[in-house]
Parts: C-alpha cells; structure tokens; sequence
C-alpha cells in the first residue's frame, strides 16, 4: 500500500497544540461569571473551539453537513434489515427535503450536500424540488462496492478516487463547520470491519443489528462478517483494510475529514460509520481528531468501543441510530453554546461579582467555612 | 399542614394519559422514514410533547425562562463557597445580560423573567440596562430565609405566598413552553436537605460540593446539614419540609410549576435545585410529572439519586452544574428537534421508500437474511 499512500495527494494537517493559547482560553473561561468549571463539556469543548480557530473569540460561519451515500456489495448476503433499493430511495427523500437529516439541517440553518458516492443505480431525476432541496454531487466512483465476501469491496485505484473526491468535495464547501453523515444500506456491516481490524476489537464486539436486525438475522451477520475477516486478513493498515471492506461514502468521508482538518474547520462527527471513517481519516493524518467533535454515542453496540478507541467523550447519548448525520446536527446547539458562553458571559471583573472563597488557600477561610 | 394546604388555592393538573392518541403518536412516529426507533430518545420526547399538548403535530410557542432568585440565612453557617452577597450580584449580572443564562436564552430566543423571590437585599436600579434585558419581577417573599440551623426557614404563611407568587409568575406568562431556573447562594443545601426528606435518600448521598467546596468544607456542610434534619425530624410532609427547610425561590418555582402543567405548559426542569422544586409539585400534584421535560443530569452529586426518585431519564450529561436554567436551556434545541422530526418527515409512503424486512414475521424472510 505504500505507493498507493505515495498516489495520492493528501494534505498535510496541523495539530492545535498551543500552550499560551490554551493558558489564555482557561483563563478567560476560569474568570466567566459561574463556578469554576461548572459549565462541564461545554468548557473543555470551548477550549477545542478555540485550539482549533486558534483564538479566543470563536466564530461559526456557515455550518454544512454533507451526507455520503453508497451501497455495499455485501448485501446480497442478506447482512441488512432493508433491501438495497433503499439507499437511493433514501437519496430522493433527502433532495426532497423528507428525511431525518433535512428537518434538522433547516432547524439549525445548515447549507446541505447530497453527494452519490456509489450508489448502485443511477440517481432518478426527481420530482419538482422544493426552493430549499440540497445539493447534488454526483462523484459516483462505483454502482456499489463489490460483496467483499468473494473479493475485495474496492480495487485501490477506487479508493483512493474516493479519498480524492472526499477532499474536493469539502474544498469547496462553505463556511468552517461542516457535519459528515451517510446513507448506504449494509454500511454497519463495513465500519464493524473497519473497527476490528483497525483496532484490535473482537469481532463480536464490533457488530450490531445495523437498522434493526432481529436475533436471527444478526447471527446470519456475525458469520457472515467472520468470512469476511477470514478472507481479507492480510489487509492491516488503514488503506488496505479500507480497499478490502470499506464502503466508496466511508473512503470519501474519511478524505473528507482529513481535507476539512487541513482547512482548520470544525468537524462534527456523528456515529458509527462517520466514527469508522474518523479512525481512517486519524490513521492518515493523526492530528485530525484535533478538529474532531464526537456529537454522540450511538446506540449501535459497538460504537462504544469505538469511541473508546478514538479517545472521544461524546456530548450526547439520546441512543440514537440513524446515521444521515442526525447526531451531528443534534448536537450542534451545544457547540454553538460553548461558543456563545466563552464569546459573551461576563467576567467576575467586568459584572463585579464576588469570587469564591474556596478559590482562596484554605487557611485563609473562616473556621466556620 | 392540612388547613395549610386548604388555604393554598391550587389548580388541578389533569394526567396526559390518551391511549388513542399515545396509539396515534406511536404510528406516526414508527412510519417516518427512519429504522424503527432509531431516533431514541427524541422518540420518546415526542410522545411526551404530543400527549401533553393532546395532538399528533407539536406546537411550541413563545419559550420562557423564569429564573427565582433568593437567599438563605443558613449561609451564616458556612455552607457556601460564595458570599451571601453574590445572590445579588448576579441578579443584576442577569439584568445587564452577562450571566450564562442569557447568553442561552439569546441564543435560543426565549423570552426572559428574574424574579426577586426573597434575596437578601433590595434589587439596586441597575445602569443602563441593555435593550433586551429580562423583565425584572419584584416578588420578595422575605429578606431571605431564616438560619434554619436555629428555626424554620419560613412561617407556613411565607410558604403559601411563595407558591401562589409562582403560580401568579407563570399565569402571566407568554407561550406553551416555560424553562425553570434559579439563584440563591446556599440553595444546594436546601435541595439536598429536601431530597433527604422527601425520598428517603440517605443526607451523605444527597450533599453535594455546590459552587465548588474543598473536602474540609464539604466535611463542614454535611455537619450542619445533619443538625438540620435532626432539629426538623418532624416536617415530613412536602409543604412542612419545605418550610422547615426550603428556600423562597425553590418553593415558588414549585408553585410555577404546578401552574405551568395546569396549563398544560411544556415544564423544562433545569438541575438539583430545580428538581427538589420538581419534588415537590409532584408531592402537591401528582400529575405535574407528566408535563416536565428533564433536561440533564447535574454534576452535583445527589442530582443521579433525585433523577431515579423522579423516574427521570434526562436528555443530557454534560457535567454542568451551574443552576440558573443554563442545564434547561442548553436542551432545549432538542425539545424543538423531537418536535420537528415529529411534525416534518415524510412517511415511509409518502416517500416511497421500502420498509425493512424485519418488520415482516420471521417466517417469510429468506434463509439468507
């Protein structure tokens, strides 16, 4: 995989590291009119916020989910609750302003892109579109992946077409936040894999009941995806394991997150298939989960592993499991918050409020105290 | 207390309890384009909005924030990082809009009520206050409680007009949704010593460090707090503890929120503070639960034991422990989210979107899913 890596052009992604930096948001955080550390997350999310715009006034501008759609090869293994077909239903439902992702994208005022990242048919026009439809990217790199079951999901030329097209996608996006979700009917299947080999997970722990598999059907899942690390066992580093059972929206995703760190915005991951693509995104350029903000724990049983293994404290846990970036976009209030309050709360100083006591050395205090 | 409750004049609060429209709700909500379930908890939130507001699309309107703002002369003894003075102070930090809760109730559009419920001075005529500043309520009840180490906090009287002030606050009020907070240096010792009485709780598991005490004076508070539930063994019922041992602001945001769901107002319940207020409506009106949203679990210790009393699951966890209402309003997007999804996707119909196979008996899915 070395000269695949070598292939492909990547940019290079600073990390946020900076101590005087750090020193001067705690500051001003410590000297907000509030208790010490009584905002909880929202304060060590201010904190990120300000490392990664590198500044203490943060400015959100124009925040973006783009959603990657695809479908999986796999799925003729009967390895999902829903037929493939869904994937591009699911498509015209989001340009139709229909789906999970659009109501909440209009809630909070997020500028929209569908991108068709290997969708197994070709997208039908739809219907008249309303005023607000989002936008259609069309970087189609497959009709689906391959069924890894019999062969690898993607030839490495694929992947790294859609590493690229990840990259250029969000090179053109708006704004300094941008929110990644997905749509691909059998994707559990890919990030599962992802999950164990890239992180040493036992492959129970890795898999879920996806859309909502019964007993049944998530033993017939297990096997099957036990096949499947059998015979893709010598594909280890991230691009391999990616090329041998990833998915064209997980590829494109994770170049997408590694071009939106290299641009210093924000990224708001959401589950578990944006978690996968965030531990390939973090295998290609480290310093990525810098940028990174784990919006929420999904209900997906391995997801929590997986976090684990990213070193994330997500905000939410509303056990959800919907993907689309749903999480992401539910939770993007509470980045706005942590802005907001390290933006604009008054100091101690400037509202002239008395500071704690217990701010003093102890023996300073009143024997009462 | 009996007579003492007769002399309060309090509404009824009819149950949300509507099997037909809880069936509606629910096939509503299972037909969205979505896998079953996969929203979580904003699922349930919408089933709880809908029942409350006794329709299948949510209408929410106008929110407001009432923040009470009182004293506690058990302050005297050391119970507190703070000075008493603080009270005060950050009154008018909310007035002049620099307090964490304004920035919320900006970001969030909520109209905004401080009531002086009985802090320990007069409210000084703020300078000039900026355009939007909240509306300033002059409700004082006392010049703050009495030490209740040496005595009842309030007379039964004190404890009647502090509950009808609440209710009176909210009767003005505009819109259908209400967010309770507060302000009172020393009211976690208040809320522990309900939360103590109320629910069996033993006083260790339900005192907490506040605004952020050291070991030595959490070792000091639970002292005092101990000589406190002794001297009041005898106020068990809700009205009598909370006059034993209550705060003017905890009581009349208990009465508020009485009105609130007698009103069939959606009740956004902040922390620990705001849950011993929740404690009590419930011991007044035992439907009042069916109208409150839980909005996070407190980092204040007994906050996790209050919430199971309450049967509570909140929305988040963000380790906040700041009171003022900032808890309620940080969740508040996801309140409206559960709404909108509710209201706005489209129908796995109207979409045309397939549905899963796992919804289908066992017996016709084909051996291979």
């Amino acid at each position: 995989m070395t000269s695949d890596t070598q292939a492909l052009k990547m940019p290079p992604v600073a990390s946020t590291a900076n101590v005087r930096l750090e020193a001067a948001l705690r500051h001003k955080l410590d000297h907000k009119t509030k208790p010490l550390g009584s905002l909880g997350k929202l304060e060590q999310l201010a904190l990120q916020l300000g490392l990664i715009q590198q500044r203490t006034t943060i400015e959100l501008l124009q925040p973006q989910v783009v959603v990657f759609a695809a479908d999986h090869g796999l799925t003729d293994e009967g390895v999902s609750a829903y037929p493939q077909a869904v994937t591009v239903q699911m498509v015209l439902n989001m340009l139709q302003g229909g789906a999970a992702v659009n109501v909440l994208a209009r809630q909070h005022g997020f500028g929209m892109t569908v991108v068709d990242a290997g969708v197994a048919s070709a997208i039908p026009d739809a219907p008249a579109l309303p005023s607000h439809a989002p936008t259609l990217l069309l970087r189609k790199i497959g009709f689906g992946t391959r069924n890894m079951a019999r062969g690898p999901a993607m030839t490495g030329h694929q992947t790294l077409a859609a590493l690229s097209a990840g990259m250029d996608v969000v090179s053109h996006l708006a704004g300094n936040v941008v929110a990644f979700g997905e749509m691909g009917i059998g994707n559990t299947s890919s990030a599962s894999l992802l999950l164990a080999r890239l992180c040493g997970v036992p492959l129970d722990d890795a898999v879920g009941r996806g859309t909502g598999l019964n007993d049944e059907q998530l033993d017939h899942k297990l096997r099957v995806l036990f096949e499947v690390t059998r015979k893709h066992r010598d594909a280890k580093t991230p691009l391999a394991a990616l090329t041998a059972m990833g998915g064209f929206e997980i590829a494109m995703m994770a170049g997408a997150m590694v071009q939106a760190a290299s641009e210093r915005r924000v990224i708001l991951v959401d589950g578990f298939i944006a978690g996968a693509a965030a531990l390939l995104a973090r295998g290609l350029r480290s310093h990525c989960a810098d940028y990174m903000v784990f919006t929420h724990r999904s209900a997906e049983v391995g997801h929590k592993l997986m976090l684990i293994h990213l070193q994330a404290r997500p905000l939410l846990d509303l056990e959800m499991r919907l993907g689309e970036g749903s999480g992401a976009l539910v939770a993007w209030p509470l980045v706005q918050s942590a802005a907001l309050l390290l933006n604009e709360m008054a100091s101690f100083e400037s509202a002239g409020v008395s500071q704690a006591s217990a701010t003093q050395p102890a023996h300073d205090l009143p024997a009462s105290a």
